[in-house]
């Protein structure tokens, strides 16, 4: 089983991108959706989808800590504050209140994914790694493995240091949940710019060199960490219209 | 049958933009995908992924009147030169040489489209029009049918004038093939910048109220105008990776 984690907040594009996550991943049949609102309700746009996809699945709510009316989330982000952190973690609570044990990937609602991404990681036992197609300005984010011992040495991304910083991103790496709860892992709120999935790896493995890579030895790309965007910003004047609350995204 | 025609060019999201449309459409049994490569020949990884997808498809490929070498990509796209018409267009003539009848639609490959605008658009007789999400800078370009008669009456786009700009975004229409074989109708590399679809459904209807809404009379959206784009674009240094060759993007 994946349990596949999604956070998820309201913006002009997100049933967009969950139309495109849920059509990626609806087809596997071992895989469990945990959609997770960044918001004090689940809305019904995103339950309607949700059912739509045939798939099992949670629909949860948390709030993020910062209110948006003191640091708005154009700010918040500009900052690089942690996102989707608590909804993450409400996500790993829900697997392991299940019960059942899995894989748990953490599958932003804006990147891109390959409908074999999850039979890919399924099997794995520890904390899995792949490269990831487009992390920061580069073209892919390639996990170097040792061809001798199989061993991952590192990645390409350049703030990668061993020990110090594991650079992964959110999209190149999943996790047994037998393993997080062995280590009580989660996401922290208060991890530095940049170094939330460091500040969560380090809980699970002494050293890059226990995790495992996956995907053919980490070169096929089945993630890539993108963004949807729109020819320009809506402007007020457009994007109000009396007629829009007739018009459903289809959902 | 829905033909679904898209042209595609080489560009670093050009896969996952593909796998992306495959992964909306592959399930639909009745779509035959028509994908056009701006290009010489046809190249193995369109067609790597045209396989895999499990459709009926055709794989075929024309290069775009301007080389690169007098004016590149950018520069083309800058001037708002109309993109895809020649592919289009042997798309069209694909249609035709089949010879079955069905609907066609033409979907750009950077679009976004929910699995069940096939169904919809299916059993349109002549040209069909629905919403598109995010045409231009609007939320939406909605199109505004009357409730009394049924018809058409125009679009939310600014710039959409009865007759004289039909100003329909490429994502919002479909035509009948027999309509199409019948009016000799094809897209027009002269199209004055923004007025390629104008000047290719002119040819097919009068006025727009010739136009059959589709899609709940226009209320639903199932295809999105959207863009994907990296976190910024990426440096010679960080693209250029010997190992880059033996990564594959998943096809
Ligand atoms: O206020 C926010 C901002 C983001 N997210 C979610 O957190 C994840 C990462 O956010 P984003 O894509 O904006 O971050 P980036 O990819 O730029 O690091 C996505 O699934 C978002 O939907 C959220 O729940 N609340
Ligand atoms: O040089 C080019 C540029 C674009 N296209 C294709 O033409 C369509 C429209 O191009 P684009 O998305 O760049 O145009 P826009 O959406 O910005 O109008 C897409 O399917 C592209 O893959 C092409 O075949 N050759
Ligand atoms: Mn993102
Ligand atoms: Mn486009």
């Amino acid at each position: 089983l994946v349990y596949f984690i999604t956070p998820t907040y309201r913006r002009p594009t997100q049933l967009l991108d969950l139309v495109q996550v849920s059509q990626s991943i609806q087809h596997d049949k071992a895989t469990y959706w945990i959609v997770v609102e960044d918001a004090s309700h689940g809305s019904k746009r995103v339950r309607d989808l949700l059912e739509r996809s045939g798939m099992l699945f949670a629909h949860l709510a948390v709030n993020s800590p910062e209110a948006p009316k003191k640091l708005s989330k154009q700010k918040m982000k500009a900052m690089n504050a942690p996102r989707g952190v608590l909804q993450r973690n409400l996500g790993i609570d829900t697997v392991e209140s299940l019960g059942v044990p899995g894989v748990i990937y953490f599958g932003d609602d804006d990147n891109k994914y390959d409908a074999r991404l999850m039979e890919a990681i399924r099997y794995s036992r520890g904390v899995g790694i792949f490269s990831v197609g487009f992390r920061a300005e580069a073209l892919y984010c390639r996990c170097k493995v040792d061809p001798m011992t199989g061993k991952v040495t590192g990645t390409t991304n350049r703030w990668f240091k061993n020990k110090v910083n594991y650079a992964m991103d959110m999209a190149g790496f999943c996790v047994n949940s037998e393993l997080v709860r062995e280590k009580h892992a989660r996401f922290l709120q208060d991890s530095p710019p940049g170094k939330i999935e460091h500040m969560f790896l380090q809980q699970l493995v002494e050293d890059v060199t226990d995790m495992e890579p996956l995907l053919n030895n980490c070169t096929l790309i089945y993630s890539w960490h993108v963004k949807t965007v729109v020819g320009k910003p809506p402007k007020p004047k457009d994007s109000w219209d009396p007629a829009w609350k007739q018009i459903r995204p289809g959902v």
